[in-house]
């Protein structure tokens, strides 16, 4: 059966680790299309890897089989979950890295690190407990290559959900990060993510900002920038603009806008 | 339908803005085969991209599709552009990337920065402007996901080159670096590319070298080196030799020539 | 014919070389499915791509062919060597790149640098001699394109490995590196290997330990760890554990232990 199945991991490309997975996938599944989304996670990085997916997923073809293994807590007491939503099927450590992918089906509080799912929105979560799906003997160091790679291959091949283990009723998720109101009436939010290009994308989405926002100016490390522009190639130095994921990015004509102003993930930004 | 369809970007390796790209024209030609130029361009090198994909575009079989984003202008006034060859079709914005492609099809001078095409060569260019080939909305900031990639799936099914939009008399080319000729009648050079290995890739070719090459001298930031070598293997130290793009080539034998002489892209060679 | 075409090179992903690889394959044997296994071997590091070759090649479906570009030698006498073993198809230079692969099927003394293969094992080797099937003009320093691809392409279409060239009897093969034991009944391995975690993986092996790890001491560096860990997750500071080839690795709970103890490659590690 020809289906998608993409890829996410902090392993990088210089050891062999993604191929084995590859490998044991294309054993079981020849007619299966690899796609990676990114392998140069930051080691253990599972707040990244959720953003990362996030910005990925809802563009590939329905049924594509998401796979993320940015896995700290691997050969550990921790589940490994297979989540089936309408439009696709996501294979990851129950660690949180599925945050922004179950924030839709959520319902009630988050409880002990765990967010219960709607049980009427067509999504339904599973352990990942049934053996006979694996590569044996299973490495304690290596779930990728002998537990996420071969029940990804079965799953491509039309094996159902349910019989890879137990229904969950919830999934660990980290706290994403959100923007807050200031006492004087101002937004201050966080930059999210680094891009490649040195962009800073932050929490802050087109929503919580004014219809107008020629008016908006936004506050970096006592940088101040006044209006958003539409495109990167607009005005001249330090712009704000709504990136390709709908959120308020800094980026610098030109150049590095995390290098100009010496700015990470977690930093905050101040919009008035 | 099955068709190649080749990217190069500046989008790097961590994040997932390939993936995405890919995710979409899955979606709309399930049995496209990806293949990966290169995603490290330096971010908005222009010329460097197109020295690359120049180094590939022409191994691919028959109507290869290659896409290429690196676009510092996305969602300013600059065109997208389609050109269809005799052999492949390219996707790029009109901003010099397909220099050398467009070098066999060129006709009279270039003015203000573009160059006429024949007209009866078997190619044909044309601007990408038909919104109903596109991902709606579009981003301003990430063409690449929401027009490129579309446009190129829907190519790779079979729509015509004139379906995309108007048909264009000339593309955006860059300065392509060549060598002069000194008064001393000596030939002046320059590096083209660097590449991973440290070799310095010149805009010399074959056909501006004597056919005795032994008699040759290579001379870069006052290193002598005579006479050409036929492999990275031969001699010691610093070789001259015509590589695989039919440049000539400054290598170090055992290491990194580029790390050797701190040399860059754009530094003078002196054959005599 | 669908077949698994895997990558191994030291080419990096800033060049278009491995890219010209992919179009000259797939120009020949569109049905091809390309897997790289990593284009990031340090240049001309042939231990290392033998090493990350030999973690990766055996979970592959059968029949795969393996090609292996780390060939500081290209365009000089070595020849290019075709190796049928029972599951799969190896394209290499002949210069100790394929060590792992061959172990199994060695007979007698390493002589000169090479290894004769067993008559009876069902493996055989070829020399890449016959230019038919080569791209032509051959260059002399991008055999990749003009020699590996197009064989491997023939060869995933079924032409008979000995159509390529006459046999060979034998291999080269590299000093694999090797434990030993002290004179005070202790066994000195070394490091083989510094992955992208910074785990350093050693050629101790699980046969080598003994049956009760919890009184096995490993020393690096004056650094002592005793006892071996089941899971990257567990305890705190270094660790050490079997990793998922077999091999007796250091790591550092949530950091790299490369980084902390300043290690690398070749190494001495004592265990007791």
């Amino acid at each position: 059966m020809s289906a998608v199945i993409t890829l996410t991991t902090d392993f990088g490309l210089s050891d062999a680790y993604v191929a084995a997975m590859k490998g044991v996938i294309l054993d079981i599944n020849p007619a299966a299309a690899l796609v990676d989304i990114s392998h140069n996670i930051r080691p253990r990085n599972v707040a990244g890897a959720a953003f990362v997916l996030s910005t990925a997923y809802s563009f590939f073809p329905e049924r594509t089989i998401h796979v993320v293994v940015v896995d700290p807590g691997v050969g550990t007491e921790r589940n490994i979950v297979l989540l089936r939503t309408p439009a696709f099927d996501f294979l990851a450590p129950d660690n949180g890295v599925l945050g922004y992918v179950v924030r839709p089906y959520a319902t009630g509080p988050v409880k002990n690190g765990r967010q219960a799912l709607k049980s009427d929105a067509g999504v339904a979560a599973f352990a990942v407990t049934e053996p006979r799906f694996w590569r044996q003997p299973v490495s304690a160091t290596f779930h990728g290559r002998d537990i996420f790679a071969p029940v990804a291959a079965h799953l491509s091949l039309g094996v159902s959900p349910s019989d890879f283990g137990p229904h969950l009723d919830s999934l660990a998720v980290l706290p994403l990060s959100c923007p807050s109101r200031a006492p004087d009436g101002s937004l201050l939010g966080h930059v999210l993510h680094v891009d490649g290009f040195g962009n800073l994308i932050t929490d802050v989405t087109t929503a919580e900002l004014p219809p107008d926002t020629s008016a908006v100016t936004v506050e970096l490390h006592n940088r101040v920038i006044r209006g958003l522009s539409l495109t990167y190639g607009s005005g001249e130095g330090l712009l704000a603009l709504i990136g390709s994921g709908g959120y308020l990015e800094i980026s610098l004509k030109d150049g590095s806008a995390a290098a100009f102003l010496h700015a990470r993930a977690g930093d905050e930004v101040r919009i008035s």
